[in-house]
């Protein structure tokens, strides 16, 4: 039974073919070094039609000249591209769909660009594979995925390709080894070529893994995403804070935990300081994160709340005060900060005991989705925080806190809370019977709705109304009527009678805020430990350099 | 309400204190070289009581030469040392217990160590702070486990510290950057030194990561963990990897899959070039693979099966074939292979559509653990390959194919398959009411029982007897009554009445052999694509290259 057909078989058909392209760039090439002028047409000799190309973006740093230029090169010569994108951000992400250079798209998330790829789709112009989240995206590179050619961004690089990718390191890791080490191509956009090694602040990815270095026209673009202006904090969330300190982080003892980004999780960043201080919580929670460099953390960290905090990304002006404060964040030997989103993804899935997250809507059962009509927004990282990771063995008080039988095989859960008013701006109910990604997903032929997170995973609900502690719901209709208990005057709340949810309140299955003790008259802003960014500024005593457009001073 | 309390907080002790050692060791050092000569004197100033210390050592590749160093530093001067192991593997590792060097363990897998755990825990001499899975180990490195100090292995450094781990890169880049990036003291073993980066086959990880790098008096210890030998395949492992094929496999149109090691999954690897062949079915399912180079899967990679392997590291005797077929695996520029844990698990829980594996106890619902009476055997990486992750959105036929309600917000579910005869050696029966499991949780004083893989996770149990389709179960009643169905005549396959199963026949719930058109008969060892090692290695052309104790010719 043994073989002979095969023995013919070509085994090294990616390797021989990226040599060809090495070889066929020679003429436009020194060392390394692709030319920032002419680099089309060296890009037309590196890329080459129905190619997989895996473009780096995600939600802050863009490899911007690389994709500037792709939209660039002839589609007589490269057209059909199947592009692998973690974040639609910029037009040119798109306009190779419109110029007929790429076909198929697979991505995570699409922010400004969402309404754009409904229409490229209607039109026949743009083919989707799949949407993911990041890390899922990430993991397909590895498996039926795999690159061609990857497109990536750092600082700075020295002649022999060696990478500084510093507080912005993000995904550039994980990109690069899917591509260098299946022989695709791997180009990088720097914003600053040196000479030698020595030069560099120190070696985020080795230039052993780097075919090409090309010096783009103007530094990358980065956007600071996870910078939340206090001013902009309203009443409402510090009392709903002030409910997630007492009656979650507090009474399950919550160590680890990841924050989404927005204004009720600043709110509680800024309220550790003062209404935690005051509950004598300091050093009992909340001591190990995994989150970008959110700048509403400065106080907590100031005061001694933060022990340690890994980033999956940077944030803009964080980065002295990061590099000030190496005993918190994760730093290299050149002092600025290295992030990771594939093991911060990593940590927080299987290190934290908690998520909490908002959204927009969320059905009678739980279940959440930020996509609305018209827009395929994707994903990015919240269904991977924000689930249950039923590989976890390792016990914790918060996650053993979450079991409720005593069956001698159930386990603990991680905590996955969503935090939402029960009204959105305009009026809009949050909580719905129905949510639109239902009927996003059959106009657009999807084969199940875009859920964000789902409500078998989420553990509490927290409105401005209460906190229903989901987890111990003992049947489906049970978890109904507790969410409907916080959902306020919605369609959804109004659906539970008034004995039941005082049945639930007595149970301590549902918590209004007179339960915990909290009075909506002591939810002022002045509890907050910062109430401008120039107070941000002043806790860092000078080391966060907020952007521009953060600045009202 | 701003800060000065705070303001003298000192906030770079862990950089204060990398300074203080590496300047204690420069009497001992060449630039970055520690002598082998000597070794223990620099390591009592390179590590502090206390200290955290991760050591490497994975189901394969072991920093054994640091393991046996770190047994001889004088335990006056070190002591109480939180070790974080992945594998317990060697005497050594649990020898700086005993001799009071350390005192705290948190570690994902002991195999040959596991009931000495249990007598030094007995005995005062070791305390355990949790039992991880090995990527739930990497992931605290980075939270509330940041280490001290790092010990790894690698084939090669050169005299900066750039490392070469080649087909073993396994776990080191994740343990190195956890202490690299956080002002940890970062030591590898390595076989060979060479002068110049230029002498080294290719950077794994870059020398700015590593402080010390040290020759080991002998090349590190691996072992061939993923080899099985075809001779020991027996007729009913390939009944049982008949089924497999054709009533999981082809049914559900897997193209991407996780292998288990043991007998029934080499089965069926060895099946596809044949039996797989048979059904036409090249082309159409197990087209991308994560799994460590498995010498049985040689066939089916050689017949055409298998478009892309990435491994979570290497096996022994695998190199020169691996290197030879570079479009399958995942390879660097010099040609050898490159593997990675913490990526691989990623691709394998977030890329893959089916997990497949084998345990020693399953209960009436599924639950299932290798863990028995007196052994604190640990996780390793099952858990994380066999549950389905929640934090998936993109999906494919056979994800799909899981979901069973018309509900417009289900989801797809991971194919998480349990392959097991009913009985194992020794006539103990694998189906059991009670999982010893629980009972090792109460002796030892664990939280919760040390469950392998959950019955909620798991889609299929598959047995000599036949296949439970435990997805379509509509009740926990029904999965025990479906899981009953396949057990054969132990205790638990007697307590399901015979009309009952032919009711699950009729439904397709529960299929028989006969069901799927395949008689016991059929199954023979001519059956298989290789009968032995050496047809194995006569597949491969000469490439693979077993090691000693495989070898019978």
């Amino acid at each position: 039974m043994l073989h002979n057909q095969t023995s013919k078989r070509i085994w090294d058909t990616r390797l021989s073919e990226k040599k060809r392209r090495i070889e066929a760039v020679k003429p436009f090439t020194k060392g390394k070094l692709l030319p920032t002028q002419n680099f089309i047409q060296a890009l037309e000799k590196l890329i080459v039609s129905g190619d997989r190309v895996v473009l780096e973006g995600n939600n802050q740093k863009q490899a911007d000249f690389l994709a500037r230029m792709l939209t660039q090169v002839d589609p007589t010569k490269i057209n059909n591209l199947h592009m692998l994108m973690p974040s639609i951000g910029l037009p040119e992400h798109l306009d190779v769909f419109e110029k007929g250079i790429a076909k198929k798209l697979d991505f995570s998330f699409s922010g400004t660009q969402s309404l754009r790829i409904s229409q490229l789709l209607d039109d026949g112009l743009l083919e989707i594979g799949a949407i993911h989240t990041y890390i899922e995206l990430y993991a397909r590179l590895f498996v039926d995925l795999i690159p061609n050619v990857a497109l990536v961004a750092g600082y700075k690089a020295d002649s022999k390709g060696n990478l500084y990718t510093g507080p912005s390191t993000e995904d550039t890791p994980s990109i690069v080894e899917a591509a260098a080490f299946k022989n695709g191509i791997v180009i990088a956009q720097v914003n600053e070529l040196v000479d030698d090694e020595s030069d560099l602040p120190r070696v985020d990815i080795p230039g052993s893994w780097v075919d090409f270095v090309v010096v783009a026209d103007k530094p990358f673009f980065i956007e600071p995403l996870f910078t939340r202006d206090p001013r902009l904090i309203k009443p409402l969330h510090i009392l709903m804070g002030m409910m997630a300190i007492k009656g979650i982080y507090a009474k399950h003892q919550v160590q680890s935990l990841n924050h989404g980004i927005g204004f009720n999780t600043a709110a509680i960043e800024l309220l550790l300081p003062t209404y935690g201080q005051q509950l004598g919580l300091k050093g009992k929670i909340c001591k190990h994160w995994t989150l970008n460099p959110h700048p509403t953390l400065i106080p907590a960290i100031e005061s001694g709340w933060v022990e340690t905090v890994h980033c999956f990304g940077g944030e803009l002006g964080m980065e002295k005060y990061v590099a000030a404060r190496p005993d918190v964040f994760f730093t290299g030997h050149d002092g600025s900060m290295r992030s990771n989103r594939t093991l911060c993804q990593l940590a927080g899935q299987y290190g934290v005991d908690m998520f909490v997250g908002s959204t927009l809507q969320v059905d009678g059962l739980g279940n959440s989705s930020t996509v609305t009509h018209g827009r395929l927004s994707g994903f990015g990282g919240a269904p991977n925080m924000g689930h249950d990771p039923h590989g976890r063995r390792h016990a914790t008080k918060a996650w053993l806190d979450m079991m409720q039988t005593p069956n001698p095989v159930d386990r603990g859960h991680k905590l996955v809370v969503q935090m939402v008013e029960t009204y959105q701006a305009g009026a809009k109910p949050t909580f719905v019977e129905k949510l639109d990604a239902v009927d996003v997903a059959k106009e657009a032929g999807m084969p199940i709705a875009p859920v964000m997170i789902y409500g078998d995973d989420i553990t509490h609900v927290l409105t401005e109304e209460g906190i229903a502690y989901l987890h111990r719901a003992t049947s489906l209709e049970e978890r109904r009527a507790m969410v409907a208990a916080v959902a306020g005057i919605t369609d959804i709340g109004l659906g539970v009678d008034s004995k039941r949810v005082a049945e639930f309140r007595r149970d301590g299955k549902v918590v209004f805020p007179e339960d915990l003790g909290i009075h909506p008259t002591e939810a002022k802003r002045s509890l907050l430990a910062a109430n401008s960014v120039a107070e941000l500024v002043e806790w860092s005593g000078g080391l966060y350099n907020p952007p521009a457009k953060f600045r009202s001073w």
